[in-house]
């Protein structure tokens, strides 16, 4: 093991780790409508709103790599606590130097608190005033999560901004279990904001169901504790899109104009743009990576499905307007060869142009704010993409 | 299919391609006892002998792009005739203006003749004078190969270096059977020489199972043909390492001096050591490539298996004396989290840095035949490979 201490190869970035203890400060720099274009310097980097952040589940982005990331012009990616808490274990990260170090990635990782994972992949047991006991997806044994202890993965990890644990309600459910659960999700979140013992960020969630008194109540209580950004949970769980569209319309506004709002788990490209409209700054979701393993490609024309034998003989680039490596060097026809021979290189060119694509169009939704033309981008967004 | 045939943003290699339809020239640089250093030139790339050839089975070496290949430094890879025809068809691939462009690769493309598996993968159903009949791997359909169409087919792929069709015999094998495979194995190299209707390069496979005299026989016969090179086939199939190494002593030095020796199939470091020695110029095999998708990784000091629980904490680079970007960047702590957690990443990473060890070792060589002293390289990589 003193062998092991060395690692005089391996870049360290306790310089910069040393920048993202600080708080991070929102600055708005635009308003169109609810719209907003802001910034907030993370782990030494400036982090532009509105932003999507690319799932790293387990301290990888499924494919990528991140020097292909950083070349993409990514700045900030999501960790889940519950998978680096189970493998390879938050404290065997935090021996390796943090999870920065771990994945030599020296950019800002928001970490959630593992709540949604304990809730839509573990075996939940009970959930009580303590925390939540569930049983491993991995291997069956028995864990669980306090308030506390996902704070302490997630300082383990090293986290640039931490999320409190909460319980992600499904959609419908009767309304005294969504107040006694907010009730609750709000104590937590109190216990996790004095639970720190670092400097690093951690935001608050607002749940509720599709009840907008509740939704309303949770975000008065959390916006009574002095958190770095809000989040707004339990959405994007199946419910109709109105309803989602409508609950963030009614919520983001309510939330601290000078604080990042984070629509959890939402990437979809019109569900995207339809919440920028209603004032969101944060996104996260698995569908560019996890649609490109599965052949499905997004462009401004709407998604591609690369499988269909009408690409066999197809010299086109993907995107004949996208600037992306995949889409300057290879064919439609090749990337659906590499699709239908199962080659790790489709899941590899695949997740390259849709984050590539997803980036692109948060910046062009940004430019939009802050040349006051968002409604007239968005018009022009869905009329392409829906293949007007 | 107007719009098809434009593609404006895709490379193409016309002036490259017809470099690549003179004959290639082999160069002895270097001479060390029977081990060989020399060069050739193909399709504008100079070519330094010995060199070990990437599998890109089905236009992609697995895991990795033709940009990393290039980074590594490798300059000719091995495509497969019979998964190419299969899917998704040289027909098609010569539409789209050849294996080159279809994969973007701009630099040499070895590509073997399709008798090899139709033999390990397909279901053979017959071999006659004309061909060999069988069944597709992937839908079952009757399919033939012939010595003219596996030419016509690797001519429609656009292969710099074609190999002839030839019938791989196992072994044991009665010596009946066996010499009247190397006879009509002689013929169908005499018919796929004719059938040729391009300046592409074609080399003849020597065949003869463990049989010294139809080895010898084998190599006399071919050699009557105006080969651009011979490559010795049907080795490294299950039969002792002895067997192999005596038999590519003993055949090596009787192809001719002025035209490269290719050992098909061949890639593991201890063989290919061996068999420079014997006068070899040319390696193929998927070894690097498999192994990095099974967690075995190269070493100068031997092979590691990542997923072993020891390097759980290892923050050591995979090889501490490898520059590869894999070991500038990662611990072995994160490769290992990376194969348990069965991520792509851990594909990409492995097999590039496989790659790296592979080219680097055959660099090596190179330099020791250069330099006269290859016995002293051999005797000090095999001490520290098999961690004498």
């Amino acid at each position: 093991m003193s062998r092991a201490s060395s690692g005089p190869k391996l870049n360290s970035h306790h310089e910069i780790e040393k920048l993202s203890h600080s708080k991070l400060k929102f600055e708005l720099e635009a308003s169109d409508g609810c719209a907003r274009a802001g910034n907030f310097v993370l782990h030494g980097q400036k982090i532009e709103t509105p932003i999507f952040m690319p799932v790293g589940t387990n301290a990888t982005v499924k494919a990528i790599t991140v020097d292909e990331l950083k070349k993409i012009g990514y700045r900030l990616i999501l960790g889940n606590t519950y998978h680096l808490h189970l493998r390879p274990g938050d404290q065997v990260i935090q021996r390796l130097g943090g999870l920065h170090d771990f994945m030599n990635w020296n950019r800002g990782i928001l970490t959630d608190s593992g709540g949604f994972q304990v809730f839509s992949l573990g075996k939940l047991n009970k959930i009580s005033e303590e925390g939540v006991f569930f049983r491993s997806h991995l291997d069956g044994s028995k864990m669980v999560l306090t308030p506390e202890s996902v704070i302490a993965i997630q300082e383990n990890l090293g986290s640039d901004i931490m999320m409190v644990l909460d319980e992600c309600l499904p959609i419908p459910v009767d309304k005294k279990t969504a107040a006694e659960s907010i009730a609750r999700t709000t104590r937590w979140a109190v216990r996790s904001y004095q639970a720190r013992t670092s400097g690093n960020n951690l935001f608050g969630i607002v749940q509720g169901a599709d009840f907008e008194d509740l939704r309303k109540e949770s975000a008065q209580m959390l916006m009574e504790t002095d958190f770095d950004g809000f989040a707004i949970g339990g959405l994007s769980v199946g419910e109709n899109k109105e309803i989602m569209y409508g609950l963030v319309s009614l919520i983001a506004p309510e939330l601290p104009d000078q604080k990042p709002r984070y629509l959890m788990g939402v990437g979809d490209p019109v569900d995207m743009i339809n919440c920028i409209e209603s004032g969101i700054d944060m996104f996260d979701c698995v569908l560019p990576t996890r649609n490109a393993r599965n052949g499905c490609l997004f462009t401004f024309k709407g998604k591609i499905s690369i499988k269909q034998s009408q690409y066999t003989e197809d010299r086109l680039p993907l995107d004949e307007d996208c600037d992306c490596e995949v889409c300057r060097n290879y064919s439609r026809a090749y990337l659906r060869h590499l699709y239908k021979s199962d080659e790790i290189l489709s899941s590899r060119l695949n997740s390259y142009h849709n984050l590539w694509f997803f980036k692109q169009m948060l910046a062009e939704a940004r430019n939009a704010i802050m040349a006051g033309e968002f409604r007239e981008f968005k018009r022009r967004f869905l009329n392409d993409y829906l293949g007007g």
